[in-house]
C-alpha cells in the first residue's frame, strides 16, 4: 500500500485486505446464485452461504501462512461454519476465477472514482480557460518569447488533452469490465459458460471471450498506460506552472496557505512544491509501464509472475493518479493569476515578438521572403544585443523605412490584440 | 534508421529523407490550394508552385548545415527557382505546421501498413485455431501440467488479444489523423482556421482542437503504447512456441529452412531463433515507452526536446513492429505442429491432470471439500514421488475405493475429451 | 510502504516514520556536537538538547498539516520544550541538510543489510555449486539440448554474477556514504565546511564534494541500478528453476512445504510460485529505474520533484530486494535436485548432443569442415525426424562408417564425462 | 544504425558491418595463434590464414540469407580459398565465442572513445568553473530565488558529477574487458582454457570467470546504465542552460551561429535547440535501460533474445552518448555568459534573498527562532505582495527596528559577496 501521505479516500478503501476478501466473497456468491438459477444448487443456498460465510481477515492470513495459498486460506476460513452447503462454494472454480474477476471489480471501481475526479478536473480547467479567454500572455517556444497568445487558450489545450484522456479511460473501463469463470485452463471443464454469463452479469461484468487460467494482461497494461497518460498531462500543467512561477516570470502562483512555510532556512520562500510533487508522481506512473507490459507475456495457460507486481503497483497507481487529480483540482481551483505580470513580461523582449508580423508585412509589400527574413533577423539580433526597442531599431533601417513609411500601419503591427482574433473560433470547438 | 537487417519495404520507404521532404511539400501545397479556394492567392498558384518546386535532398542537407534549421533549408532550396509565387509558399506558417502535419501523414501511413499486416496475422491465427480446434494438448499453469485443453483454443486466445490490439490501433490511427496549421503558438495569428480546415481535408486529416506550436504529444505516446502492446502479444506467442519447442516437449517447431544451420559448433541444432528474435524486439518496443511518455510534458507552447527522440524512435518502432508482424505471419503460416508429441506429453504426468475431476467426484459423492482435497493431494504427491500412475495409486487408497467403486464411472474420469466439451461454445464467439 | 506481505524485518524497520525522525535528530545533534567542538556552542549544549528533544510522531504529523513542511513541523515539535538552547538547533542549516544526510544514513543502512543477505546468498550458491560439481545435466541453448555440462557449473555462473553485484553494491555503499551540510544553495553561506566535516564524521559519512541544496541524484540512481541488477540476477535463477521444474523436465523443484497447497482446483499441483514471484519482483525493481534516472536532472540548485518518487520507491526497492534475497536464500538452501531426471533427460535427444564431437572427429580424420558439417547435420535431422538414435543412424551412413571404423573410438565419442574434464579448472578460479 | 544526422566519426566507424567482420576475424586468428603457441597447429598457420581469409561483406550477407546464421555465413566465405588450413579455423569454437568476444572489443573501443570525450568535457567544465569562480548569480531552488551563489560553483557541481561518471565508465570498461572462448555451453569441452587465456591476452581481454554460451549480460546492462547516467548529467546541464536562456532570465545563451536561423516564422528567435536536443537524447539513453536489464535473464546456457536488442541499441547508445558529449563540449566551450544579467536578476526579488541572514541575525540578537521566523516571513510576504524592497519593509516593522538598530550592521546583511566566502574551500577539493 502506498504510503499514508499520498493515500486518499475513497480510493484507498478499495485496497484494504478486508475489501478484497469481500469482493472475493461477492464473486463466489454470484456463482452460487447462478447455480440456483440454473438449478445446479437448491434455492436458498446462496442466501444461506452469505449468512454463514465468515470473513475473518486475521484468520485467513494465519491460514495462508500454513497452506501458502491465499485463496485456499480464504475458502477454508469462510466455509468453516458453513456445513453441508460448503460443497457448492468454489465448486468447479479455480482460484483465479475468483481473484481475477474480483480484481476487475476493484480496478473498475478505482477507474470510476478516477473518472469522476477527472471529469471534475476538466470542469475546473474549462472554468479557468473561460475566465482567461482574453487574458494576454506571451507565448513561449523553446522557453523564449514567441508571439502573444491568451492564457485561457493555454489552459484550453489541457482541456482538450484531458478530454482525450477521459475517452481513453472510458475505453479502459469498458475493457476491464470483463471477468472469467472458465476454470483452471480456461476451457470451462468443470463449470458451464452459462454459469459464467449469469454470475458476471450480476457483477456488472461480461465474460472475456478467451481466457486462460487468468484474464489476458493486455487489459491491465492498457489500464496502466491510461493512468500514465493522465499523469503526464498533469505533469505538463505542473511544469507550466512551475515555469510561470519562477521569480523572474511570476505570472501565476500555486496557492500558498496562510500558515504554510516554504523553507526552514529562508522565510521568504513560496515554492511550487505541489506542482513539483505532481511532477515526481508522474514519473512514478510512467515507471509502472515497463512492468505492466512485461506482465503480458505469461507462460502457457498462465504463470503467476504478474501477481507480485500487481499486488503493489495496481493499488499504488490508482492511488497516485487519484491523488494527482485531487491536487490538480485544488491547484486549478485556487491558482493565483497575475494578469499584470503577464502584461509586464510581454514587454520584456523589446517588441521582438512582433517580428513575424513585420516579416509578413514586408513580404506583402513586395519584398521577397528570403530578403525580408534577412532584414528582420538582422534588426532583431540588434535589438537583443543592444537591449533596445525593436520598433526604434527598425526605423533606423532604411530598407524598412522605405517600405513601412505609413506610420499608422507601422504602429498597428505592434499590437498584442491582433493575436487573439481567432481565439473565439477555437473556443467554439468546445462545450463550455 | 533501423539497421538494414530489420528494415522491410514498404514501411521503410516511408522514412527516407526523400519521402519526408515530399510530404512537407505536399503539406505546403495543400495550404496554397486552400489559399486559392479562399481567394487568398490567384488561381493556378499551387499548380505553378508544384511544377517549380525543387526537391534536391543533398542541397537541402547542405543548406541545413549553414542555417541550422531543417525547414528553413527546405524552403530555401524548394523556392529557389520559384520566382514571385514563392511569396505564397509557407506564408503565415511556422515550421512545425509543416513538420508535424507531415509527421501525422507518415505515422498514419505506417499504422495503416501495420494494420494490414495485423489483419493478416489475425487471419492466420484464426486458421491455425480452426485447424486445431480439437487437437488435444496439456494445459500448463506455472509451467506444470494442469488439465487437458485444445491447442486451437490456445491460439484463439491470441486471436482475441490481437483483435483488441486491432481496435486499439484503429483508434490510434483515428487519433493521429490530425494536423495543425495554427501558427507559431497555435492561435492562428497569421493563418485563418478556414485555411487549416480546407488544407487538412485535402490531406485526409482533421484540425487538432487545440494545438500549440506543435500537436500535443499524447497522440504520439498513444501510438507508441499500441505498438508496444502489439509487440508484447507477439512476444507472448513467441515465448509459447519457444516453450513448446524445448527438447523435452517438442510439440511445435518454428519452420526450419532446408539450407538453414542452427549452430556453428553443433550441427544437430534446430533453434527457435525467430521466436527469440521477436522476444528481443518486443523489449525494444517496450523501451520506447518511457521516452514517448516523457515527450508529453513539453514546456509552454513547445520545446523541441521531443524531436530527436522521434526522429529515431518513430521510424524504428514502426519498422520493428512491421518486421515482427511480418515474421509472425511467416511463423504462424509455417508452424510445425506435432500432434503426436502433444498426445505423448499429456501422459507424462501419471494421470495427475485429472486430479480436479477426482476431487469434484468425491465431493459429489458426499465427501467434504476439505477432506476430498486432502485425499486427492496425498495420493497426487505419492504419484509425483513414486512416478507411478495416479489411477493405480488412488485404487490403493481405501477412502477412495470406498467411494469410487463403480469401475466405469472411475475410468470415465480419466478422459481428455471431457475437457473439450465447451470448446465449440468459445469458438462461436468469433467470426471464423 | 510496501505491502505487509513483502515487508520483512530488519529492513522494514528502517523506513518507519519514527526511525526517520530519529535519524533527523541524529543529524541535528551531530551538528551541535560539531558546534561544541569548534566552540560555536557552549559545552553541554548537545547533551541538553538530546535530553529535551521531544520526538512525538503524531504531533509532528499534525503540525505538518498546518505548515505544509515536514522539517519545519519536526523542528517545531522537537524544540518545543527546549528552552533557550533551541537557538542552536538547526542553526545555519537548510531542511535538506538534515533530510538528505539522514537519507544517506538510511540507504546506507539498508544497503548494508542487503549486502549481508547477498553475502549469504553467494555462500549458499557456492555450496550448491560445490555439491553438484560433477552432476551431469544437459546444457541447453535456445531451449534445445546442446551439450552435456555440470549442474554445479550452472550455479557457479550465478556465484560469479553475484560476486560482481556484491562489488557493485559495495561501490554504491561507498558512494552513498556522503552527506551535505552546505546550506540552502550549497555554498556554506551560514555554516562552515568545518562543521560539516566534523558532524558527518560522527555519522560515518563524508562531505559531498559539491552539493546544491541537496545531494546530487546520480548517487541515488546508482543505488537503484544496483538493486535492479541484483533483482535481475535472482530473476535469472528463478527462470532457470521454473524451466527445470516444468513437468516434462522436472530436474529440480523449489521446496514445497508439507501443508502447502498448489491450487484450489487441482490438488496435484506443485508450482514454482516462489520463483514466479521473484520474477515479478525483478520487473518491479527494473521499473524504478526510469524514475531514478529522471530524478537526476533537477532544476538549478534543486527542485523537489524527486522527493515523492523517493518517499515511495526507495523504501519499496530496498524491501523488495531484501525480500528477494531472503527468499532466494531459502530457495537455494532447500532446492530439490533430481539427479536421476537430469540423467534421463540427457538421453531424450537421441545422442544428438554429441554432434559436435562427431563433427570435430571427422575433421580430425581429414574431412573438410564444410563437408563434415553437412554429413553430421543430415544425419542429425534424420534422428530428429525419425526419433531414432543418432549413433545408429550415423552407422548407416557410409561416409561416416568409412571414417569412423574404429568401434571403440566411435563409442568413446558418446560419453557425457568428456564434457566435465575442464570443470575443475573453472572452479579453481573461485574461493570455495 | 542511428540516423546519419546523429552519427559521428570515429564512433560510427566501429559499427559498420565491415568493421564487425574484421573483429570476428581478429578473434578467430587470435585463437589460431594460441593454437600455434600450444603446438596445436603448425607454426605459420595463423599467418597463412590471415593472408588467405576473404572478407567479402556482400557475399557474407548473401550466404547468410541461405543458411540463416551470420557466423556460419562468415566462416563459409572467409575460408573459401583457405585450403587445408581451414580445418584450424573456428576449431572447437562456437559462434558466440567469436561474436561475444568481438562485441567486447567493440564496446570497449566505443567506451574508450567516449571516455576521451568525457575527459575533454570535464576539462572544459573545469575551465568554465574557474573562469566564473566569483561570478555572482542568484541560487534558485524550486525555480524561486533562494540565496546568491557563484556561477562557477554551479558548473563545479557538474565537474564533480562527471568525475563520478568517469570512474563509473572506467569500471565498465574494465568489466567489459572480458571475452569467452569456452565453447557451446561454457565448459571448454572442445577447447582448452589455456587457448582462451592466450588468445584473449592477444586481444587485451581477460577470460570471463564463468560464461555460458555467451558472456553474462549484466556486463552489458552495466554499460548501458553508465551511458544513461552520462546522458542524464548532460541533460541536467542542458536543462540548466535552457532555464538560464529563458527570455526573462537570459543569463546565459548557447552559441548561435552567424548564419543560423531560429524559426521559419519568427526571425527574432534564438532558441536553445542544442540543449533541447540533448534533453531528448538523454531520454533515449534512459529508454534503453529496460531492455538492457531484461536481457540479463537468458534461458539456461543462453537464448538469443538479447541479440536483436543489442544489434540496434548498443551502436545507437554509443553513438548518441558520443554525440551528446561532443555537442556538450561545443556548448561549454562556446557558452555565452551574461554577467550583467546575472547581476540584474539578483535584484529582481526585492532583497528577499537575504531573508535567512535577517532571520539568523535576529536569532543571534536573542529572538527565538520561531518568533524570528514569523517576523521575517510576514515581512517577506509583504515584499512579495507589494513588490517593494524587503529592506524598506523591514525598517517599517518595529520588532525589527528595535533589534537591528545598528545601521551599518543592518546594511551589511544585504551583500551578495558574503555568500562566496567559502567558495574557495570548495574549489580546493579539485585539481583545477
Amino acid at each position: 500500500m502506498l504510503i499514508e501521505r499520498y493515500s486518499l479516500s475513497p480510493i484507498k478503501d478499495i485496497w484494504t485486505l478486508d475489501a478484497q476478501y469481500k469482493r472475493w466473497l461477492e464473486v463466489e456468491i454470484a456463482v452460487i446464485e447462478a447455480f440456483e438459477e440454473l438449478n445446479l444448487a437448491p434455492k436458498g443456498t446462496s442466501q444461506n452461504i452469505r449468512q454463514k460465510a465468515k470473513l475473518d481477515v486475521q484468520k485467513i492470513l494465519d491460514t495462508e501462512k500454513i497452506v501458502d495459498h491465499d485463496v485456499i486460506a480464504f475458502i477454508k476460513v469462510v466455509t468453516e461454519d458453513m456445513g453441508d452447503e460448503a460443497r457448492y462454494f468454489h465448486k468447479g472454480l479455480t482460484s483465479s476465477d475468483v481473484v481475477d474477476t474480483a480484481l476487475s471489480l476493484a480496478i473498475k471501481r478505482a477507474e470510476e472514482i478516477i473518472l469522476d475526479e477527472l471529469t471534475q478536473y476538466i470542469a475546473n480547467l474549462k472554468k479557468l480557460a473561460v475566465d482567461h479567454k482574453y487574458t494576454i500572455i506571451v507565448g513561449r517556444t523553446h522557453g523564449v518569447h514567441a508571439e502573444p497568445t491568451s492564457f485561457g487558450l493555454k489552459i484550453l489545450g489541457f482541456v482538450a488533452e484531458e478530454e482525450r484522456n477521459k475517452e481513453r479511460l472510458e475505453k479502459a473501463i469498458d475493457n476491464i469490465s470483463q471477468g472469467k469463470l472458465s476454470g483452471a485452463v480456461g476451457n470451462y471443464a468443470n463449470i458451464e459458460p452459462k454459469v459464467e454469463e449469469i454470475a458476471l452479469k450480476k457483477l456488472n461484468l461480461r465474460p472475456c471471450k478467451v481466457s486462460t487460467q487468468v484474464l489476458p494482461r493486455d487489459l491491465h497494461a492498457e489500464f496502466f498506460s491510461v493512468l500514465a497518460m493522465i499523469g503526464s498531462s498533469i505533469e505538463r500543467l505542473a511544469i507550466e506552472i512551475r515555469h510561470l512561477q519562477k521569480t523572474e516570470v511570476l505570472e501565476v502562483e500555486e496557492p500558498f496557505k496562510k500558515e504554510q512555510r516554504g523553507s526552514s532556512a529562508m522565510p521568504h520562500k513560496k515554492n511550487p512544491i505541489l506542482c513539483e510533487r505532481l511532477t515526481g508522481m508522474s514519473r512514478m506512473l510512467r515507471s509502472y509501464l515497463s512492468s505492466a507490459y512485461e506482465n503480458i507475456s505469461l507462460w502457457h495457460e498462465r504463470d503467476i509472475s504478474h501477481s507480485s507486481v500487481e499486488r503493489v503497483f495496481i493499488p499504488d497507481a490508482t492511488m497516485l493518479t487519484y491523488y494527482m487529480l485531487n491536487k490538480a483540482n485544488y491547484l486549478v481551483e485556487n491558482l493565483v493569476v497575475h494578469k499584470d505580470r503577464m502584461k509586464e513580461n510581454i514587454e520584456k523582449s523589446y517588441n521582438l515578438i512582433y517580428s513575424q508580423r513585420v516579416l509578413l508585412k514586408l513580404v506583402e509589400l513586395g519584398v521577397s521572403r528570403e530578403e525580408a527574413y534577412k532584414i528582420v533577423q538582422e534588426n532583431a539580433m540588434k535589438a537583443w544585443n543592444e537591449r533596445r526597442d525593436f520598433k526604434a531599431i527598425l526605423l533606423e533601417d532604411n530598407r524598412v523605412k522605405a517600405k513601412l513609411s505609413d506610420k499608422e500601419a507601422f504602429e498597428d503591427i505592434f499590437s498584442p490584440d491582433y493575436y487573439l482574433k481567432n481565439i473565439n473560433e477555437i473556443y467554439e470547438r468546445f462545450e463550455l
